[in-house]
């Protein structure tokens, strides 16, 4: 017995598990149908096995019972064999050699669609020889090579075909060899029928878990993708046509009551093996030998029927929540960018920050996800302004949601408003939506992608309404008295704290502080920006906080005079002023009401930020 | 002409309406079909008209072209009767009478489903009007009465029967009139076969605008809820039952063709009407009157098939996020709880509060949703201590959800951890969670809602982690000098602090201090817990903040002596040692070291909160 070798099985004491243990035990008196018998390897499975396996969409395994005993694959084979052909000769040719309709006849039927002269659906017998025969190689080591191949990369693991399994469908396939020959003379199929046969025959002798049928339905679950491995096999296109003839011929030969009860795509196999499929979120597979007289598993099926059912997983049931889409939406002046502001700025900015709204989205972005964020943003840019979309947490993003996205410059345009794409480089589908806008006919808009991040945009949103406000700060010729540092300090002890003062100048991205470093002076900024940088986890920084002309840093050495905790780096050309501490202190002995009203609008600065940094988090909730 | 009434159009520069109003006349041109000519009345219909309209799920609506156009529902009429009877009598009974297999016949085939003594499917005629004798009333005026009451709930506005078209019908049917007695002679139906084809005419007579048929599809897409009225038309049992029928024999006679091209369900009319559904996300309707040789309307299946896959809506291609159902995983040392504490408690707190985990779920909580987060939470309970799963941003629960979410407090238990749910009452469907919880054999698991807060219960583990490490706060019976905001004060400065407190007691809920008034004094606990609170919109309070003994509140006070920005309640009985701020100024005058020092650590304080704001602010990220 082999078990699947990823090792990344989920055991203990999950709900799912104890679900998946307390239905085998459920169904272990279920003891109706009999086990396969046409040929007598088949006649030897235990029909007292019962397994079931589960794989998730990022590869975790659920098993229960008899979930890694292996048995041929049989029927199971058709839906990848049917892949294969869609990927290797397209849709077209395929449709024209094999239909999609279910029969309402056995699946070893021999009745075929006369008037567009090809089998009716892939699933059953003569169809899946068609199949086959779009698959057929010169030597039957090709074909099986080929064939093994695909399947042990949807496995995850190498696969083997039963010899002795072959050996009797090969020599009792008579039904199936008629069918063959039935299609050569009606020119439906173009080899020759024994190679076809041959490689059909080796297709449904390959030995599978439960386990492993789990994680080949999984990779259909995930358009191709092997959940496990990572391995695209499948392209999504592919995977929608199997999938939906699994849906409409895969099981029963009643295609309505399929659908009606369950409501998930499957496929099944006389070895007793059945495999299912959640889009977008699992696989799943039984096994159970005994068959009813459609030749589908007893128990299989009473396992699909029931986990579909207990865990609403019916095709027609799903209930995605759009209006999830949006994580948030807020203005700039309820979230500033981290350009620290003076209280003047401040003051303006929450007169007129409001006309720059942020749309946060998340999650996957499909159809109705992303209609309901470009929703919500051009409904912002009727408030005029700009519009800032922030990809930072959202999921897959899909082609519609592409197309929607990439109509949205034009109609946030169409408003008069701008509009801008933050963060894309942190959304796993960015890149994809950026090579649909570098498509659009005008190419991408201009300006679109201006800022990489949010807090840029609102930076510069900002910068735009203290413009327009005639608050520019107090450029390079401010007075220190007038800084908010040394508010409320006698006229007459200004000209002590100057004397305390050096002005030194920095080049662009010239480090002021490092973080660590011991703490000796407190800058203000004389011309240019300064940026105030923490470490990354990642070895990079991350920008906590900015200051302009006016504006200070470094003030907490005048408690502690400890350790640097953050960087300041010169953004572009900069020029501060440096006080020295200890000059500052003895400064402060001599007049301690210079020490108080530092102290003091140091501690009002600091309890305005802390202020706006609680708004900012209770915006979050 | 009569106009959807709801008022809640959607028109303007949206990129879906950009893309609605292409498609429209992309297809303008198309010319194919003819308009069905079996009675007078479908000849006078224009055959140039294109109506497209969409109706998203939370009620917005899109449209383009001859929208609001009416023509007849005909037998777009016939799932909302299915869903109907499906209402009145059970899945069982009426399983019995009307089978859910496609026929591969025409849609007014005679033939019947002999086998089970029923027609087969409710989408042909002959099925629609064994569906009609369900809901037959004694006079035909109760069952025109019945039927035009849900549809004009399922269209949110009062619908009519033209009452021409229902005359033809009637004169001319006479192939359905064949097909009702036949089916009395198989006992199939019950009722006599007159009052029978009045109900089933009328149905087919109602008219409608593909606005209406919209919104109608959108009521079958939201689980029987009209997202515009907001009324729960059907149950979620039997939405998924009438779309499984749509699915499968709603639109060609070719089950298969039809998922494997388009995917949706679906359902036409011979009046050109064709509606189809995207289940969660939105209803679609079309109206353009040439039918093709199978009696649907030629543009309606262009339009269906275009916007489906243009727009990624096959049912086999839905890719939801599982991953993206949890939101982030944090733990009590990263985002601590509001209670406020000394540097020697943060420092017990960073060493210890590590074992306090919380996993914070968002959106809708399917199946592999819910299983994703149960899967985090197993896996942090592995690590001891407790785990909080915070529903504050989780979107609807489904049963599957449900049933997962309630096994694990047993799950949890069996690693030895406690768990706890917070903030159900803020998620939508936490009251169902809840009632699944208290079902649970053993009823609900003691301890699991005793905290309704994230905070409260990662208060209560700080509890613990300090308790454990013998870091109990000072008690009451500190000494001032020991308290951070006196650090650094001169032992011989400390009895003039003592002179200028005054200790007052506090009942249990009593205010202490209210937003607005004059700041006059700041506030040391000395026994029991304060908590700071802010006014919310919706006229409550919320903590943002708490002080135990040995803590100080109101300090801001010292800054400015302006106004209070937030209240403070006693949570119990509370004493404080209450210092005048008029007090200490003078003190300061006399005394500058005693003021500077204070300002220090006020400003010190700040600035570890501010830290840990930002700290926190980034842990959002």
């Amino acid at each position: 017995m082999n078990i699947s070798p990823h090792g990344r099985l989920t055991r203990g004491a999950s709900s799912l598990q104890h679900y998946l243990e307390a239905l085998l035990s459920d169904l272990q008196g279920m003891t109706g149908g009999e086990v396969a018998s046409y040929i007598p390897e088949l006649t030897r499975a235990n029909p007292e096995d019962l397994g079931i396996a589960l794989v998730m969409a990022d590869g975790r395994i659920y098993q229960a019972g008899a979930a890694t005993t292996e048995a041929t694959i049989q029927s199971v084979s058709k839906p990848f064999m049917y892949g294969a052909a869609l990927a290797r000769h397209g849709r077209d040719h395929v449709l024209g050699k094999v239909g999609v309709e279910p029969t309402g006849e056995r699946f070893n039927s021999i009745i075929l669609d006369e008037e567009n002269n090809r089998p009716f659906n892939p699933m059953v017998n003569a169809g899946a020889i068609a199949t086959a025969a779009l698959l057929t190689e010169d030597s039957p080591e090709a074909g099986e090579a080929q064939m093994l191949s695909l399947f042990s990369r949807l496995a995850g693991r190498p696969l083997r075909i039963d010899p002795e399994v072959f050996r009797s469908e090969h020599e009792t396939g008579h039904r199936n060899r008629a069918i063959a020959w039935m299609m050569l003379n009606s020119a439906m199929i173009e080899p020759a029928p024994d190679l076809v046969l041959d490689l059909y025959f080796k297709q449904c002798s390959v030995l599978v878990s439960c386990t492993d049928l789990a994680l080949m339905a999984a990779t259909l679950a995930m358009q191709g993708t092997n959940p496990v491995t990572g391995e695209q096999i499948f392209a999504p296109g592919v995977t929608q046509d199997v999938l939906s003839v699994m849906t409409t011929c895969g099981m029963y030969d009643y295609a309505g009551q399929w659908l009606y009860d369950v409501g998930l795509p499957a496929k099944s196999g006389v070895s007793g093996m059945i495999m299912a499929v959640t889009p977008g979120q699992m696989g799943l597979a039984v096994y159970s030998p005994r068959l009813d007289a459609v030749g589908n598993s007893v128990r299989g099926i009473e396992v699909c029927r029931r986990f579909a059912r207990d865990h609403g997983l019916h095709a027609c049931t799903s209930a995605p929540d759009p209006e999830g889409a949006v994580r948030r939406v807020y203005s700039a002046r309820e979230v500033p960018s981290k350009h620290q502001r003076s209280a003047a700025e401040r003051a303006a900015l929450e007169a007129g920050a409001g006309g720059c709204h942020v749309v946060e989205v998340q999650g996957p972005l499909y159809f109705a996800a992303a209609e309901m964020a470009a929703h919500r943003a051009i409904g912002l840019a009727a408030q005029g302004g700009t519009v800032i979309v922030d990809f930072a947490r959202a999921g897959s993003i899909d082609r519609a949601a592409t197309a929607l996205l990439s109509q949205l410059p034009g109609a946030v345009a169409d408003k008069g408003c701008q509009l801008h794409f933050t963060e894309t480089a942190a959304a796993p589908h960015g890149a994809k939506l950026l090579a649909a806008l570098e498509a659009l006919p005008g190419g991408m808009p201009e300006g679109l992608l201006r800022h990489a991040t949010t807090d840029s945009a609102i930076e510069a949103c900002e910068e735009a309404v203290l413009a327009a406000a005639g608050v520019t700060g107090p450029g390079d010729s401010f007075r220190l008295a007038g800084l908010d540092i040394f508010r409320g300090i006698a006229p007459g002890h200004i000209p002590l704290l100057e004397s305390a003062a050096a002005t030194l100048s920095y080049a662009p991205g010239e480090r002021i502080i490092t973080a660590g470093e011991e703490a000796r002076a407190f800058y203000v900024v004389a011309r240019g920006c300064v940026n105030i940088t923490v470490p990354t986890a990642s070895g990079g920084t991350r920008r906590i906080s900015s200051a302009g002309p006016g504006q200070t840093f470094g003030e907490m050495a005048m408690l502690d005079g400890g350790r640097r905790s953050a960087n300041a780096e010169a953004q572009g050309p900069v020029m501060c002023h440096v006080f020295s501490i200890a000059q500052l202190q003895e400064l402060g002995a001599q007049h301690p009401a210079i020490l108080t009203a530092i102290l003091g609008n140091l501690a009002r600065d600091l309890s305005d930020r802390l202020r706006l940094a609680n708004e900012m988090i209770h915006s979050f909730g």
